[in-house]
């Protein structure tokens, strides 16, 4: 049923068997209920129809995940699509397949789930009807509304989708506000039924947001139960639909959907032969198996791409981080405030602190060159930066035309006698309105200039003025741009999109987003030491993410620029981010003089892999810890990272997965004795150790520290003197 | 002053007289009142503070025409602009130049005017600043707001112009109600204090309508004073700002602007070192000065494109009328109704009555060929028109793909081979966004295939939802087209856009507009006997118009389909309109079999010119009449069209723009003595006369008919037997 597609070939071990149970559709005889069991009999999905509403409820291992909760949506001008039904047809099948993605944290991915399909049609509207189909997997539930085409029902609009959540306890949540624009909200954790009372303070300032008034949080959401189940609730494929957000009724602890609406208030344009996205809870009573589902994955269409070679995950470094923490340069050239797109950028006044200058830029490519990476990001190479944000201003960028002391000809010229990429950055200023009728230029440019991949931004409020980040117009907008992107054979790296739902299964350009609270936050105040175990089991749930590791200089009074932040980790928790936030592209976001100065840290950046074979979830809490160790695509190298929260702990770390009866030589990249993310981060140590599969490593991290480790095959010669562990 | 700019070459025959009369700004002696009046003494303009609010007032012939009016911007979010004002500097310019356009109704035109521009500063806002410029031609005033750089001003959001037009009487108007979506409204004729009783009825029913709910009307808005005085008020230069209605306070006989709200309400967003549009108020006691005013294009700025040799004025028949009169064919070729771009077209049910086939075309290409035409236009040859209409679609249309039946390439080559052009057809369904984002490739595509004129269309709900045809953002969005196309060397004829305000002279390629209730109508309905009477004086104010004339079968019964619709006009009065109706694209509306049944009159049609030298205003009257003649562009050619309303009436047409002491042949296509619009319209008559300078015709229109003429040299032998007039 999934075709395995992988860099242009077809792969021939697809396992499928299909089990057709077509029940008869006798009007007469309507089956108001039907149960499908997970193909491990762990979970039981039940829906039935009270009174003509559909509902649906999910028990793991005879647990309530959900209990009974309603499904339906309503139109705008048109009888609603809640009630009034009856059962006309069921379908369940049966599948088992595997698939290989083009890049991943996987070589092979299993997709096996027991399928019901149900039509309900509405009698009383002419059998207008529609299908919702429930897909079990051992890892959880997706489910969607389809939407076939009909005489009934042509074009429609939705006024709301209220798709219910019924919790079946008062869950510890991990969880950022609902906000139609910004998902860049620190984590809070609680109860649901405490969600009411601390949403105003978890609503943090962001530059453009727009955050629910009623209670509410955004998805991935990420819950406990006091027994100890984890359930995820998000969504997959998001296309053609807004994003979902989660109303909480925490006095009866319940969810339901909440689309983000449009200029008008609108919440979603539809035309039938169409379906929602998927509506997903993973649930399992191991942490460790949520960060491993892939039902999000299983759950988005494979690529329609037919060529896909040129798609190749990457490690860079970039003109970006200087912006941030000292106030070192600028991305504007000119000291003006008021600039237009046709004015002589020549006549602006330099500031004299504009980061990308050719000198800046090549300083940073010699040394991205001279240790293995494959592009340099340069932010603030284009006009329009002086008065870019904060303006509601449509022609922002232009997107091809440089400043004046940034030399495209000749930087391309430079970076390919060096073997580099430049990176794009395409900044929007979520004018997304210009940037699309300004796309086919901007990707001309690219192609032209030897660029390969682009970062893009979106920071501001969006244009169309009145639309959203997460309103179906820019869920389109976004996908636009990857699919476009794909026709000039370009990577797309989005920040300040709609958050992941998978979609990079199908626009495998699309290659990362950021998406969430990221590193440029440590320069803003901090991120708390257990966000990063958090987002794994919420924001990385739907992809991968373009977090921007590897600061090494996590103290930025050091700068002395009266500065008196702080990134809030040890060092070597952001070597240990490389593995445990997964990402086919990852940055080294620290300046190269902060690296020269760690060299021997910075050999793990170096050394690290950015696609993987296979991962193991080793150890995992979501705001407490994380360790995960992945093999290396297509070679015999393994990395391990493990990271922890304000509190020191030990981290317990087989090797079980490394092939039986081989050594291999471990470098452990160690938080020092006396470390600590706020007192002493850069205290670490780095030991090489032979590991087998029979190995086991107790290892301390430091408050908000974590472990990197790296292992290779060795030779007789490089093993000689090593300890074994 | 204005650089004469004409296919490339520069003329030199700039004639400028600047007189600056800097008045001293000292801030003890402010200057409360500046009075300027214009070349000929005629009209004069007083501008002055009352208490810190600026206004103006404007008479003519010492006759009132605007009294005291107050001018003014509120601000969103900051103090308004409206008050606290004080004059910190005034200066005064004469200019006298000529300039000649690229196309139009004359080979030079005379820009003269007396300017007053005024420097306003609020104190109270730190010297906050705002200049209003005043030009006072012979034929009336513009004026515009200006916002030059400063410190305490770079983005501001217009919340509304206040700008006042005080009428000095109760006036005849004719006039369309304010609306932000259409203007394809019939006119009404009453007096400017019946507009809130009659606004109601004056609302019909259109596609995609918005209507202002206060009493308003749109501009061009004409007006008459029992004096005789005739009084246009419109605007100039409409670019990066949203169109001007105005608001109608019939007790105080004020009108006020009213500009058009975005999605989220707000009327503009500007930045500074910019300015408004220009206020227009043409004046005249004499009708045809009126129509012979150029005050809006010497308002609007000259071309900035660099090569214009491929604008070239064209006639053109097309496959559109018969979608309209007959249900003979159909734009889409399905007889679905509900597709998707996605789809394979190949496999729709064909209606059958498909327009756009390979076939009609060549039918098309034949007799437009045979009759020396240069395009044809075709509509429906794109997929997607199976439910284009009413869904508020926005993937509606994607401008490169044919029906199965329409051959691009295949009719490419066909009318090549025949000379003759065909012209693209984008409806865009109103969908801009989606038009946008496929523009570039729209455009490559007509290159590719040897199009270079494009008819838009903007039927339906504006999509960015919330926007209206009218706003700002689809004011920069027509302009956007017109710029992106002359990047690929391509005319545009918009339909459904906003009504022009002289941008053709700034963007020569964007060659006309429909932009008011033309000839389609016609078939819906029918227009009112006087419409194309008041169209010059109201919607052809700001630019050509491609009507769409020329329809010899004007009762549409003929057809036998059961429709009892009539085309409102003789068949003579439809010939007329190649010269009442000025534009430089003119179709031939009707289809080939209908002109093969009257090739005698089609003859008119074959030899009018779309490029003229010179035009006299010979007789007009709003409502009633309009009789002009042209002289062909660099030929010794001559035409002459004279159209009346429901009564029958005499025009009385001088030729003394003929070189003196020549003898010419005028061909007289007259109504028949028979004719009338709603019994007999296809009765006329086709007399050759000599004329010479010094001739006049008296000749009767019939009801709702007209009179064409064209007049040539001719031989010895061509005029033997010839009568002279």
């Amino acid at each position: 049923m999934q075709l395995i597609e992988k860099r242009g070939r077809f792969s021939s071990c697809i396992a499928k068997r299909t089990l057709l149970c077509l029940l008869a559709c006798l009007a007469a005889i309507q089956l108001q209920a039907q149960t499908i069991t997970s193909p491990d009999k762990n979970l039981s999905l039940k829906f039935e129809l009270n009174g003509g509403v559909p509902s649906y409820q999910l028990t793991y291992k005879n647990k309530p995940v959900i209990k009974p909760s309603k499904l339906g949506l309503e139109l705008n001008g048109l009888p609603s699509l809640m009630d009034g039904f009856t059962i006309t047809n069921t379908e369940q099948n049966t599948v088992d397949s595997s698939w290989n993605p083009i890049w991943g944290e996987q070589k092979t991915i299993r997709n096996q789930y027991n399928e019901l399909l149900v039509t309900l049609s509405q009698p009383a509207q002419k059998d207008r009807n529609i299908r919702i189909r429930f897909r079990l997997f051992n890892d959880g539930l997706g489910f969607r509304y389809e939407f076939p085409r009909q005489k009934e029902l042509n074009y429609f609009v939705i006024k709301e989708e209220n798709t219910e959540f019924n919790l079946a306890g008062d869950h510890k949540i991990f969880w950022i506000p609902g906000d139609y624009d910004t998902n860049e909200y620190p984590y809070t954790t609680s109860r649901v039924s405490e969600i009411p009372k601390l949403q105003k303070q978890a609503t943090v300032q962001i530059t453009a947001q727009q955050p629910i008034p009623n209670p509410s949080v955004q998805t991935p959401s990420m819950m406990k139960s006091a027994d100890g189940l984890y359930i995820n609730i998000h969504e997959a494929a998001l296309e053609n639909y807004s994003a979902m957000h989660l109303n909480v009724d925490a006095a009866n602890l319940k969810m339901s959907s909440h689309l983000v609406p449009d200029a008008v208030g609108n919440k979603g344009y539809l035309q039938t032969n169409t379906h929602s996205p998927w509506r997903t809870i993973v649930v399992s009573d191991k942490a460790t198996d949520i960060l491993a589902s892939k039902l999000i994955l299983n759950l988005n269409e494979p690529t329609k791409y037919e060529n896909v070679s040129w798609i190749e995950p990457m490690k860079y470094m970039g003109v970006w981080w200087e912006y941030f923490v000292a106030g070192k340069s600028t991305w504007a050239y000119g000291t003006e405030t008021n600039v237009k797109l046709d004015q002589d950028f020549n006549k602006l006044t330099p500031s004299g602190r504009h980061g990308a200058t050719n000198e800046n830029v090549k300083k940073y490519i010699d040394f991205a060159a001279a240790n293995g990476f494959d592009a340099v990001l340069v932010e603030g190479w284009n006009v329009g930066w002086e008065d870019w944000i904060g303006n509601w201003k449509e022609e922002v960028f232009d997107f091809v035309t440089p400043y004046p002391d940034f030399d495209v000809e000749e930087l391309e010229r430079y970076a390919a006698d060096k073997g580099i990429k430049i990176m794009m950055h395409h900044e929007t200023s979520a004018s997304a309105t210009n940037y699309e009728r300004r796309l086919d230029r901007a990707f001309e440019f690219m192609n032209r200039h030897g660029y390969d991949a682009v970062k893009t931004g979106y920071v501001g409020q969006i244009i169309p003025r009145g639309e959203h980040h997460d309103s179906q117009w820019m869920v389109n907008h976004y996908i636009h741009v990857a699919k476009r992107a794909a026709d000039y054979k370009i990577m797309i790296n989005s920040h300040e999109a709609v958050r992941p739902t998978g979609l990079h299964r199908t626009y495998p350009n699309w290659i990362a987003q950021e998406s969430a609270r990221g590193t440029e936050f440590e320069a803003m105040g901090g991120l708390a030491p257990e966000h990063a175990t958090i987002l794994p089991f919420t924001r990385l749930m739907g992809g991968p993410m373009d977090y921007t590791p590897g600061i090494f200089q996590t103290d930025l009074s050091y700068y002395g620029t009266g500065s008196n932040q702080r990134v809030n980790t040890t060092l070597v928790k952001q070597l240990a981010y490389y593995v445990t936030m997964y990402s086919p592209l990852q940055m080294a976001a620290d300046m190269p003089e902060n690296y020269s100065r760690f060299m021997d840290a910075f050999q793990f950046i170096k050394d690290v892999a950015v696609d993987w074979d296979d991962t193991w979830v080793q150890e995992a809490e979501p705001g407490d810890y994380v360790t995960i160790a992945r093999k290396a695509k297509g070679k015999n190298e393994w990395f391990v990272g493990g990271i922890t929260d304000e509190n020191p702990r030990t981290a317990t770390i087989p090797f079980s997965y490394l092939p039986a009866g081989k050594q291999y030589i471990a470098t452990i990249y160690a938080d020092g004795q006396d470390a600590s993310y706020d007192k002493s981060p850069q205290s670490y140590t780095i030991r090489k150790v032979i590991v087998t599969s029979k190995s086991q490593l107790k290892q301390r991290l430091a408050s908000s520290g974590g472990v990197a480790i790296s292992i290779k095959e060795g030779s007789k010669e490089e093993m000689r003197g090593l300890k074994k562990l």
